[in-house]
């Protein structure tokens, strides 16, 4: 835990924060805390700051805390993941909130089985834990915007352009000849990103069809089959490169 | 399972293989392969080739082989990694596999704990099956060479030139100014990059030192601290990508 993230009504106008349960006590044990040693803190979805340890107690810590008056930039890019094996999802959670998305669509596509929409690895309570877990673990407040739509065609007919209606479309496909870099620099023009990826055994010449309607540019990613997180964690990575040219 | 993997002694001069075991039962149940189905096989550091199931009994999966002249390129990255939690580094293996790198070496640092070194992660009977469920999962047959270095110092002074000798090396860190780009397309003029990757905390200004005497090149990993297997496999994306140009 490299921040304490904090919810805003969780600090009061004085900035005081009372921490209990399980971030008290990674405070105790593990950061070993005294009264007067500073720590790394943030508001969900908001700045980050500094706190101070005020006061230490069995089962609390108190915090003094200073917010910066900006959040961090949300991150740029928003992601459409055909749904992984619920395995490698569990994975994927904390690893895409600490690399910062901003919204993300868990998407049904032909070669996705319907029973990984059963799984609880998409039940809130589950995945912000470990979304949390990937904030405090990489500094960051921004919390991914979490969409689950168990069936392809409605939501490209009906919610993609509404929901993503300025973004550069990237589409990943072992089927594409071009690569990202040849979007580039025009992609990195536009305000947001938004990068979809398929399932393992690729997306339908159907779905393809449907997202290169809505103005998805399709580009290779090689001949080796990665597996899902493997390939979304190096496709973000590789845009968060060339973005940043 | 998208190749079936062989060692080189287990096919016969006409090309016959009779699969027991775990690899048996996939293609029986998984695949649900009959007589005269075609399989993707692959001999292991060898070429990949096409097989045909030719009989199948209760416990066994006989494949009829032809493999293709030369084996695909080896990868050109090898890599330098400061030994991640055993963890982390146990979901890593595969994923380096299926990635591609030619030669890796996990070595201590001074931010990584000395008990990460007794973990039963870095026993080659455990990883080597990882390794090769992800040359499997990626349809590639190099296995990457692994080598286990618990002293910093030894290593770097007495092994390092010699084990990597030609290579364009490349230094990840916190610290550094320029970016992985910076260097490109100087680097892909070598024949092969060695890519080091510190522990989380980052190297320590000895250590820098110490690498930066043997012509490492620095260049920054961003604001947010990534996990190690998140931080490994975006930095092998970012410089395939750059490689590929």
């Amino acid at each position: 835990m490299n921040l304490i993230l904090l919810q805003p009504d969780e600090v009061d106008s004085a900035g005081l924060c009372c921490l209990n349960g399980s971030r008290a006590k990674h405070v105790r044990e593990v950061l070993r805390a005294e009264p007067g040693k500073p720590l790394r803190v943030g508001l969900l979805n908001g700045p980050l700051g500094a706190g101070v340890v005020d006061r230490i107690a069995t089962e609390q810590v108190v915090l003094r805390c200073a917010f910066e008056t900006a959040p961090p930039p949300r991150p740029r890019v928003d992601l459409l993941l055909a749904m992984p094996r619920p395995k490698v999802m569990k994975r994927l959670w904390a690893q895409l909130a600490a690399f910062g998305v901003g919204r993300m669509v868990l998407l049904r596509a032909d070669k996705v089985e319907r029973y990984y929409f059963d799984s609880h690895v998409i039940d809130p309570d589950f995945y912000t834990k470990l979304l949390l877990e990937g904030l405090q673990q990489a500094r960051c407040t921004h919390l991914p915007e979490v969409l689950i739509r168990p069936r392809f065609k409605p939501f490209v007919e009906d919610e993609l352009d509404a929901l993503f209606p300025n973004h550069f479309k990237l589409l990943a496909d072992p089927s594409g000849t071009k690569r990202m870099s040849d979007f580039f620099p025009d992609a990195a023009s536009s305000q947001r990103i938004l990068l979809a990826i398929g399932p393992e055994g690729g997306w339908t010449p159907y779905e393809l069809e449907q997202l290169a309607a809505h103005d998805f540019n399709l580009f290779g990613i090689g001949e080796r089959i990665l597996r899902s997180d493997t390939a979304t964690i190096g496709l973000l990575s590789v845009l968060a490169d060339r973005m940043a040219e």
